[in-house]
C-alpha cells in the first residue's frame, strides 16, 4: 500500500504517516457522494451558503495555533508569512459569503410574457445554478489560500457544489486537519460531511478529473501536471471544464527614464519581489526587462547586490528544490551569465536554496527562446533591451502571462501605450509602477491570463468572479412562479439585484 | 481543385458554382487578417460597434428582396419561415448593440486603493476585453440566423472579435451574399473588409480550429462534426474555447392529469413542434413521455394522425435526408413500432419526405438506450410510462438535452417539482406547458445545456448573454486614469453600470 507521509523540508524526514494513497474505488465513492451533498447544497438558499463560508472561516481561526505550526511544518515558509495567508484565507471565505448574499452573481434575469411580439414572446427567467460537484487540485505554494480551504474550494461552495480536494503531496498533514475542520462546520450546519472530500496520491487525481460525477475542475500548479490533467478532462466521454492557472514569467519592465531617476528604489522592489516567498509565487517577475546604457547598468548592478544578498530560505519540498536546481542549470547553459550566479546545489537532505540573478540581452532571447520559461523559485532573468521596439519584440516572445509590470515615468506615454496594448492581449493583470506579487482577493481581482498562464483565459482563479467558474444558465419558461427558484420568483423575495425586461434592478432589502 | 456549388435540394442540382474550396494558406491569411481586424474592433468603443451592427441589420434588411429567395433555394425552407428568420437575424443584431451599449456585459469593476488595508490593497480595474478572432461554423437548418450573420457572429462582433465563418455547404451562395454584404458595411464603417472572413470546405473548417490566430470557436451542428472540431481545439498546443451546439432529444413530458383534460389540444401542439420547420430544429421535442392508459392511448392516437397526417416536405439537403431516413431505419429496428411509421424513402434526387412517430415504452427504452439518440428531422419516439418513477427513470436515461417541456396541471406540484430538479441539472431550458421550438432572443433566454447539448454547458449561444463567450477579464493595476479603457476611467466617460468597492453602480446618462 501506498502510504502518505509528512515531510519537513528543512531536514528531508519524514515526520508522520498521515493516509495512505486514494484507490480508485474509493475516489469513485468521495465523488457519488459529492454529487448527492451537491444536491443539497446546491438546493440551499444564497444566506445558507454564505453561513457555511463564515463558519469555516471562523473554525479555521479558532485552529490557527494548530494550523500555523503544522503548515510551517509541512511548508517552511515561516509563521508570519502563514498567519498572513490563513488571514487571507478566511478573509476570501467571507468575500465569498458576502458576494453570495449579494446576489449579483447568479445573474438573475427576466424577460416577461409579450403576447403582442410576434412571435409571442413566452416569460423567461434564467439563473445561474451549481455546475455540480467539482475536484480541486491544491497547489504546493500556498497551503492554505490555494489549498484545501483555498479559493477554489471557497468558490465552489459559493456556487453550490461540493467539492472533492486532491491534497498536495507536499502538505498531506495540513490538508487533512483542514478538511476535518470543513466537514464537522458542514455537519454542523446541517450539511453532508462529504460537502468536502479529500483524496491522496496522483493516481487518486487523475480519477477525480475523469470521474463521471465531477462536472468542473480547479487546478493550480504547473504547466505539464496542468497541462496533463487538462487532457484527462477533454478526453472524457463528456468533457468538463478545466481550470489551471499554471504559472508563469510575468515580465516586468524598466523603462530608461524609471532607470535613471529611481535606480535604488526599483532595485530593492524588483529584488524584494523575485523573492518574496523564496520566489515561490507565480506571480513572480521571472524576466525583467532593463534598458541598455549606463542607468540600466546601475540598476542591474544593484539588483544583482540586492538579490544575492538575499539569506538562503528552505524551498517547499525536494521536488521544487530539484527543479529549482534544473532551472538555474538551463538559465546557466541559455544566457550569456555577465554576472556569476552563485545559485545553489543541494547540501544534503534540506532544501535550502539561494537565489540567482542570470542577464542576457534580447537580441539572445530573440534567437534562442528557450531561455523564456519559467523557473519557480528565487530566480530570475534579466534581459537588456536597446530601444522600445525591442522591448516590445522580447515582449510578444514571453509566453502569455498571469501579469505584466512596467515602470516607467506617467510622460512616457507612447511606451506606456504600446506596453498596455500588447500586455492586454497576453496578460490577466497589468501593473503600473507596482510589482506583480501580492494578489489582493477582492472584487475586481484578476488572476489569470492567456495559455499557459491558464488552461481557460475567460476566468479568474481569484476574487469574486471566480465563482463564475462553477456555475451554468439555466432559463424557465412559463414556470409556475411558487416552484421557481427563489432568486426568480416575481416577488425577488432574494431582494437581489436583477434584470428585467432589460432593465438592471437594483438589490433591495429583505425582511429577516 | 475543389469546387463549391450551390445545390436546390428540391431537385438535387447544382445550380451554381460559388468558390472553391478554401486552402490552408488562404485559411492562414484570413486569420491573421482577423487578427490584425479585431485589433480595430476591439478597440472600438462599445457605441461604435453598436452603429456597425445596427447598420448590417439595415443593409440585410435592404438586401432581403434578393436574399430570401436564394435562401430558399439552398434551403427548400419556404420564404414565410425564411422572411421571419431574416427579422429574427437582424432583431438580434439590433439587441446585441444594445446590450453593449448598456454597458452591463463588460463587468467593469474598481477596487480604489486602500492603503490602510494589510497588505495594502493597490487601486484595481477589471473589465472584459475582446478574446481575439473567433472561427464560426455556420448551421445548415438556419441559414441565417445561425450563420454568417448569425448569433455566433454577432455576439463575436459584439464583444469587439473579428470573424472567420466557415460557410455551411447546405447554402454556399447565401454566406457569399451576406458576407459580402457585411464587408461592404464595415468598409462604409471604417473598418477592415477582413472583420468578417469566409471559408469554404471541410479542410478549411479544420484549418480554421487550428489556427494559432483563432482565440475561440462557435459551432452549430451535429454531435459527431461538433466533437470532432472540439477534440482539436483541445489538442492545440494553446487550446481555446469551442462552444458547440449539438442538439438534443428535447424530451417532453404529458403527465396524466394533462393527457386526459387536454386531449386534442396537446395532440396539436406537440405535432406542430416535432414537425416546425419539417422537425430540423435542434429544439425539436424528439422524446415524448406519455403516460400508460385510457388517456395516453387517446394522446398518441391523436398526436400519431396528426403527424402522419403532415405534408411530405423537402428536408435541407440530401446529407440530411439520408441521415434522416437512417434515424427512421434505426427507430424502426430498435422500438416496438406499435403504430405503423409510414416512414419515408428516397424519390430520385429531392429531399422529400415524410414525417414519422415512432412508439415505445418505457421499460424498452431503459433496458436499450440506443434508441435515445437524435434523429434530425420530422420524427419523434413516444414513450409510455406507468408511473412517474418511471417517469423519472426515463428522463435520467435522456442524454443531457437542451430543453426540457413538462404538461401537467398546476396541482400536480409532486410530479412538477422532481421533473423541474432533474431537468435543472440536465437541461439548459425548462418550459412548462408549452413547446421548446421558437429559441426568442432576449435578454434571459438560454440556449445550451450540459454535454452532449453542448460542449460547454457555462454559456448560450443565443440571447444577450452569449457575447460573454467572446471576451476575456484583464485587470489594470494603478494604471494612469488617462491610459485606462474608457469603461474603468475614474469618471465612467460610457456611463456603464459598474461595481465601485463592491457597490454596483447604475448607467449614467453620457453626453453626446
Amino acid at each position: 500500500m501506498n502510504l502518505v507521509t509528512s515531510v519537513d523540508p528543512r531536514t528531508g524526514n519524514n515526520v508522520e504517516t498521515v493516509a495512505a494513497h486514494t484507490s480508485d474505488d474509493e475516489v469513485a465513492a468521495q465523488c457519488r457522494a459529492a454529487a448527492r451533498a451537491t444536491g443539497v447544497l446546491g438546493a440551499t438558499e444564497p444566506a445558507r451558503r454564505a453561513q457555511l463560508l463564515r463558519a469555516i472561516a471562523t473554525e479555521l481561526e479558532n485552529n490557527r495555533d494548530g494550523l500555523v505550526p503544522l503548515a510551517d511544518r509541512e511548508s517552511a515558509l515561516g509563521p508570519v508569512r502563514l498567519h498572513g495567508e490563513l488571514t487571507r484565507t478566511t478573509n476570501q471565505l467571507r468575500l465569498f459569503a458576502d458576494v453570495v448574499t449579494e446576489g449579483s452573481c447568479f445573474e438573475a434575469t427576466i424577460d416577461h410574457a409579450d403576447p403582442a411580439a410576434t412571435p409571442p414572446a413566452p416569460d423567461l427567467r434564467r439563473v445561474l445554478v451549481a455546475i455540480g460537484p467539482v475536484g480541486v487540485f491544491g497547489a504546493s505554494n500556498f497551503p492554505f489560500a490555494f489549498s484545501v480551504a483555498g479559493g477554489d474550494t471557497a468558490s465552489a461552495l459559493a456556487a453550490g457544489c461540493a467539492v472533492v480536494v486532491k491534497a498536495h503531496g507536499a502538505h498531506p498533514a495540513l490538508s487533512a486537519a483542514v478538511a476535518r475542520i470543513m466537514r464537522e462546520v458542514c455537519v454542523a450546519h446541517g450539511l453532508p460531511a462529504e460537502t468536502v472530500g479529500l483524496a491522496f496520491g496522483r493516481a487518486a487525481g487523475q480519477a477525480l478529473v475523469q470521474d463521471p460525477h465531477i462536472k468542473a475542475v480547479g487546478f493550480t500548479g504547473s504547466e505539464s501536471g496542468g497541462r496533463q490533467l487538462f487532457d484527462l478532462a477533454c478526453a472524457r466521454s463528456d468533457p468538463i471544464p478545466f481550470y489551471a492557472e499554471m504559472g508563469s514569467l510575468n515580465p516586468l519592465i524598466v523603462s530608461a527614464g524609471a532607470a535613471l531617476e529611481r535606480t535604488e528604489q526599483l532595485a530593492a522592489g524588483i529584488a524584494g519581489s523575485v523573492t518574496l516567498g523564496h520566489g515561490q509565487f507565480c506571480t513572480k517577475p521571472g524576466v525583467i526587462l532593463i534598458p541598455a546604457g549606463a542607468a540600466g547598468d546601475a540598476l542591474l548592478d544593484r539588483l544583482g547586490a540586492q538579490i544575492t544578498a538575499v539569506a538562503p530560505q528552505y524551498l517547499l519540498s525536494s521536488g521544487i528544490r530539484d527543479a529549482f536546481h534544473e532551472g538555474v542549470e538551463r538559465l546557466l547553459r541559455t544566457t550569456r551569465v555577465e554576472e556569476a550566479a552563485r545559485g545553489s546545489r543541494p547540501d544534503g537532505a534540506g532544501t535550502l536554496a539561494e537565489a540567482v540573478l542570470a542577464q542576457t540581452d534580447a537580441a539572445t532571447v530573440l534567437h534562442d527562446r528557450s531561455v523564456l520559461t519559467e523557473c519557480f523559485g528565487p530566480a530570475a532573468l534579466a534581459v537588456r533591451y536597446r530601444d522600445e521596439d525591442e522591448l516590445i519584440q522580447v515582449l510578444e516572445a514571453v509566453p502569455p502571462s498571469l501579469t505584466v509590470s512596467l515602470h516607467a515615468g506617467a510622460e512616457e506615454i507612447g511606451l506606456i501605450t504600446r506596453v498596455r496594448d500588447v500586455a492586454t492581449r497576453r496578460t490577466g493583470r497589468v501593473v503600473f509602477g507596482g510589482y506583480p506579487t501580492g494578489v489582493a482577493v477582492g472584487w475586481a481581482q484578476h488572476h489569470g491570463g492567456p495559455y499557459p498562464a491558464t488552461s481557460c483565459s475567460l476566468f479568474t482563479s481569484v476574487g469574486a468572479s471566480s465563482i463564475r467558474r462553477f456555475l451554468r444558465p439555466v432559463a424557465y419558461q412559463s414556470w409556475p412562479d411558487a416552484l421557481l427558484p427563489p432568486a426568480l420568483q416575481e416577488a425577488n423575495p432574494l431582494g437581489i439585484p436583477r434584470r428585467v425586461d432589460g432593465v438592471l434592478e437594483p438589490a433591495h432589502p429583505v425582511r429577516d
